[in-house]
Order: C-alpha cells, then structure tokens, then sequence
C-alpha cells in the first residue's frame, strides 16, 4: 500500500491553483510532510537546505545537497519527471540559489498591481527552521513571507483513500502493540520499560518509527504528555498508556488506559471506576457527533458538556482532538474556537481526558475518520477499562 | 551519568553574558537541543508552544502549555528554581504572552540608543519552526530577529567532561552495534531489514532513539545518504553502514565499510580494496591532524588532499565531518570556508568517502574530541575494510 506517484501531480496542480487563488508568489517547501505530500520525498532533516520551489508556473524546482541528488532522485515525484532537480555543492550558499529558481512571477514589485491588504508573498512550509527563515528572508528583503499551511491545509485535511488506508493500517498496528502490552507483565516494571516495549513492538508491527510512548502509571497518570520515567508500576494502579509512531509515513495513535491489578487482585476503587466512566461516555458522544458539515469545535464541545457536568470539567485540561496525517499533529484541530466545518476525509483524533492531579488520570483516543454518513473509528481497542493483571 | 544540575546555572549565565557581549535583547528558544542545553528539558517537539524567554536580566521564563507543565516541572533547571514556568491554556495565544515576557529590556527605540548596524535584535533558536518565527515577528513588528546560536554555538560546542562521557558512551554503545551487524547475517537479506536491526540494537545498548540506519549495499553504497531499500544484498559486494541515535541526549554517529564474501568467499576486488586503502589513509591523516588551533577547514583538506592525490577528488563529494552533541549535526563543521580554529571539547565526526557513482562507494566515520595535545577517538571498531562472511 502506497501513494500512486500520479497523486502527486494532482496535489502539485492543486497547490498550484490554491496559490494563485491566493494570488501569492510561491511556495517555499523544507523537508517535512508538505514536501513528502507535494513529492513523496522523504527527507533526512538536517542542516543542509532542502527546498521544493513551487511558482505559479513552470516546472517545481527541488533544491537538495549534492550528497542527496541519488536518494532524491528516486522520490515519486522527481522520478516521475514532475519536478527537476537543483543540486548543491558543500560549499556554495543554497539559499542564494532560491530567487533565481522564484522567477516565473513577478516578485518586487508586484505589490504595484494588487491591493495593499493582497501583497504577494513566498509561503513557507511551517516547520521550515528560522535559520532557513532568516536567510530566506535577507535573500527576499522586499517580500513578506507568509505559512505554506495558508494554501496546503485544505488540501491535506481532506485525506484519499489510500491515505484512509494507509491510517488504518497504522491504527491496527497501534492496536495489537496496545493488546500484547496489556497482556504481559507490568506490575514491578519500569514505565521506561514498557516504554520501550512498546516501541519495539510498534517497529515489529511494521511502523518505521516509534515517535512517543507515554507511560504513566499511578499518580504519572495524571500528567497528560508524561515521559517515560524510573518509577515502578505497583499493583492497584491506572497506567496510561497512549503510543504512536508513522505507518508508511502515516500516524498512529491510540491511547488506553490500563488498571494492574497485580496478584493480590487490587481493582480500580468506585473513585476511578466513577471517573472512568464519564470519560467513556464523554469519549462516545464526541466521535457519535462527528459528520460532515458539524464545526470542529462542536466534537470538543459534546464530549466537555458530558466531563461538565459530571463535575470534571476544570481536570479536562487540553483540547479533545488534532487531525492526523502525515504528521502526528495537524489539521484540523478539534478545539473551542474552531468553527471550521468538517469534511468527509477529514481524519483526527478523539482524546478526551480526566486527570486528577497528584492523585491519577485516565484518557481515551481513537483516530477517527469523518465518513460522509458518520464517523469512521479506525481503532478497534474495546474502550472499556483495560483491568488486568499485569503479572 | 548524566549532566549535573549545576551546569544549567553556569550554561544560562553564560549564555546571558554573551547576550549582553552581543547587545541583543533575548533569546526566544524553543523546543530542541538549545532548550536542552540550557534547562535539560527535553520536550516534546509539537505544533504547541513552549518557548525559553532569557533576557539581559530577571528570571527566565518558560512557556509550556498547561498540559506539559507536569513533565516541564521535572526539568532540571526549572525543579532548581532557575527557571519559572508560565503556562498557557489550549485556547490561548501563547505567542502574545511573550512581548509581556521580554521587558526587562526596553524593545521598540532601543534602536536609538546604539549605531544602527547594532540594532538590538531578538535571537531565536535556529531550528525553530516557521510557524512560530512569522507569528513572534508579528507580535514584533520593529525588533529585528537573528539566530540564536550566534550567542549559543560558541558555548554549546565545547563540550565540557560529563558531556564528552556521554559522547563516549553513545560512541561505545554504537560500535557494539557495528560488530554485531558485522558479525550476523548480511547476504540476502534486505537492506531495510538489516536497518531495522540496527535500530532495535542500538535500543538495546541503551539509546532512547535510533535516528538513522543508512544501510547502503552494493550500488547504493554509492550514495551517501541512502535511504535502506528492499534491495536484497549480495556475495561480494561492499556495504556501508551509517548509524546513530541519542544516547542520553547525546549523539552517536559512526560509519563502517563491511565486503561480504558469501559462502563462495567472494572477495574485493583489486580496484575496491585500493579505492579504500586511500579513504582509510585519508581518514587516518585527517584524524591525525586534530589539534587546539588548527583551522576546521584544515581537517578537511588534510584528508582530502590524500584523495585528491590518489585521483578520487570529484568522488569525495561532501564536507569531511560535523560537529555532535545534543544534535546529531551541530557546529563545528569541518569544511573548507570555516576557518575557526579548533577548541579543546569539540566534537566532531571525520568521515572522508569516496563514491563511484553506479558501481560502489565507501566511507569510514568516527567521532573525535579535539583534545588538548590531539584527538581523542571515541569509536573503537577497527577501520580496516570489514570483510565478513555474513552468511
């Protein structure tokens, strides 16, 4: 299962459109996911420029270090003969190479034709380094600079169908990693341990990396992005464990949360058992309200009301959900103030949480496709408390 | 081992000290090897804020969104009290909290009180996503920005003890690594699956990542920075092997040659095994060259005059090293241009190849601490071309 390279045309002519649209000059494209959605190149980020130059017209130009043209050379895209290549060598200034490869528009002075409030600008890929910024900038001092995001987001948010495919894959993976974990030993372990089980098992599932693998067990539950740490798993406690890694390229993401009981059987008291089941029932109605066409917020808003007014509300202390794609975290982000309706193809998470701090917490996550009738859950984990002995 | 909590007062004073040395106004750092450096908060890199703001004076302030003020609370220098958090709610702008955050400095004028080619600027960290750089220099309309290593990169490259212990650990732990690879089977076998070993291995000797496995056999050999592939390796044919990851924050990095002879004892030929006695004396006279004083571009030239001499000069096609510490490519680099002369405490790899591009290619990396009377050589493997069976 990959990306037909002929998407990759389509997604250029795409972006294209989307930058005239946005009547700006060019997008200037690091090593990241924009790059890998625009070319399928997967790129080592490092400090040695790595630029797709995309104007309004004329062929994309891909600006690499010479050491890189053989890897680049076999990215989708580039094989294709969609985009040419631009090499470097180790001591010339690749940024200097940039604005003669910005040429098929305009750029200083096309400011005179369009209203002041539409200045073109050359759009940056989000996570492109200041240090490539700043250059970029002194390299263009008459031009604003505006986020690549501003034309991509929309496009990338809608995902296909080998994208879908791609995530579920992934989601089934994260799944098995959740199950052999739940089913081995726990009780007297590390959380740095199982941590690192729980990488391992993610690269035998197929992932290529095993980006993060929260443990937190005991009162660590309650500390939402908490890292892997010495402290032993006891009986009688919650784990939190929430794991993901990329998938072809693709994320997963999936968190449960486990109850060890240990030998002695020392299950979960009515205070967690209470606590868990609003998250359950909060975890529910929000992917029960996903549909197209229902604000991005609203998902936030229809699991909080459920925490609200159980008495949780002040220990639901982050957002409900991030879309994800090829990165771990994107859009669309499923928070107060973001009206944004969705879409169908739309693929996110569903994470609320319920921390008590210094005491424990608890936290639910699907990956959650917006289907045209309805949510599509790509993890199949029963969301029940997993009790287990952990022994 | 680890880094003593101490340090972090000593590293942010200096690092205030060569802020005022520089007239600039603060460092805006965000996530990655800088805030490492200087706090020992090792957070997760995502699209939410969280941002060290070091002015001239005050306390430093660490923006962290609520949920990870847990996790950030734990960082060395914020449990000392060197460091004080300031947290921002998921429907807040995190961006706007930092103007209130720089004011021990007036901002806007300060303009005036020094020569314009002065003007006082605001630093960020180097590898600070985009997205991040427009929105503060909104939030800045009249405050030049620059790079914060122009402050940082003269500290963080020389390495004091506890560092080069944990560069000499990783090194260690990364050579086991090579000989296990070395000494199992290579023949038919795939390249990516040999990648995925590599990784798992270099989890067991204790890295918490395992950030790069180029495994380049036969023609790929021939690209420096392959991408491991389906490709199936062969009996006689050369193989390099390019790994590394983090150990204990700390970069691991080294690079062997491996012939694999088969079960018919296919070895080099004449052609490939004088192809590497060159590289082999080239990185032999590059490494010996390491010494306080000597220009960086010297090491460079040093081996690449041994590969010019042998007619290999247009096959050697990059820098000979870069320096390693909490990032896998950090100052100083080794190549021609950069006349910095060497320090006691810099760490650096010295890694010559020569690629014959279609047919084969080698490169032999260490990673070398310039010591105060020459180099301390960190990777023990033998450097000889590693001819195994691997069957």
């Amino acid at each position: 299962m990959t990306i037909a390279p002929t998407r990759f045309a389509t997604r250029i002519q795409a972006a294209r459109q989307a930058l005239r649209a946005a009547d700006d000059i060019a997008l200037l494209v690091g090593v990241g996911a924009d790059l890998r959605w625009l070319t399928g190149y997967d790129a080592m980020n490092l400090e040695r420029l790595t630029m797709l130059v995309l104007g309004r017209e004329g062929e994309p130009a891909l600006v690499v270090p010479r050491l890189e043209a053989p890897r680049a050379s076999l990215a989708p895209a580039v094989a294709a003969g969609m985009v040419h290549l631009v090499t470097w060598e180790e001591t010339d200034d690749p940024v200097a190479q940039v604005p003669e490869l910005v040429r098929t528009t305009p750029i200083t002075g096309g400011a005179e034709s369009v209203p002041a409030a539409r200045v073109p600008r050359l759009l940056v890929s989000d996570r492109l380094w200041a240090s490539f910024v700043l250059r970029l900038q002194a390299a263009f001092p008459r031009v604003p600079f505006g986020l690549a995001s501003e034309v991509l987001r929309g496009l990338r948010m809608v995902k296909d169908a080998d994208e879908i495919a791609l995530l579920r894959s992934a989601a089934e993976a994260a799944d098995r990693v959740v199950l052999a974990i739940a089913g081995g030993r726990l009780v007297g372990r590390s959380e740095a341990d199982v941590a690192r089980e729980v990488r391992e098992r993610l690269l035998d599932e197929g992932h290529e990396t095993a980006e993060f693998a929260i443990v937190g067990s005991g009162p660590n539950s309650a500390s939402p992005h908490h890292e892997a740490s010495d402290r032993r798993i006891s009986a009688g406690e919650p784990i939190v464990l929430d794991i993901g890694g990329a998938f072809s390229g693709y994320g997963s993401d999936i968190t449960r949360t486990l109850w060890a009981t240990g030998a002695a059987d020392a299950r979960p008291d009515p205070g967690f058992v209470g606590l868990y089941e609003v998250l359950r029932e909060a975890q529910a109605a929000a992917t029960a309200a996903v549909r197209p066409g229902v604000p991005a917020e609203e998902i936030d808003a229809t699991g909080r009301s459920v925490i609200d007014a159980a008495g949780f509300g002040p220990n639901f202390i982050h957002r409900i959900g991030h879309g994800i794609g090829l990165e771990g975290h994107e859009d669309p982000y499923l928070v107060a103030g973001n009206r944004e309706p969705l879409q169908p193809g739309n693929a996110f998470s569903v994470e609320p949480g319920i921390y008590l701090e210094g005491r424990h917490g608890a936290r639910i996550e699907d990956i959650v496709v917006c289907g045209a009738a309805g949510p599509d859950v790509l993890n199949r984990v029963t969301r029940d408390l997993l009790v287990v002995h952990g022994t």
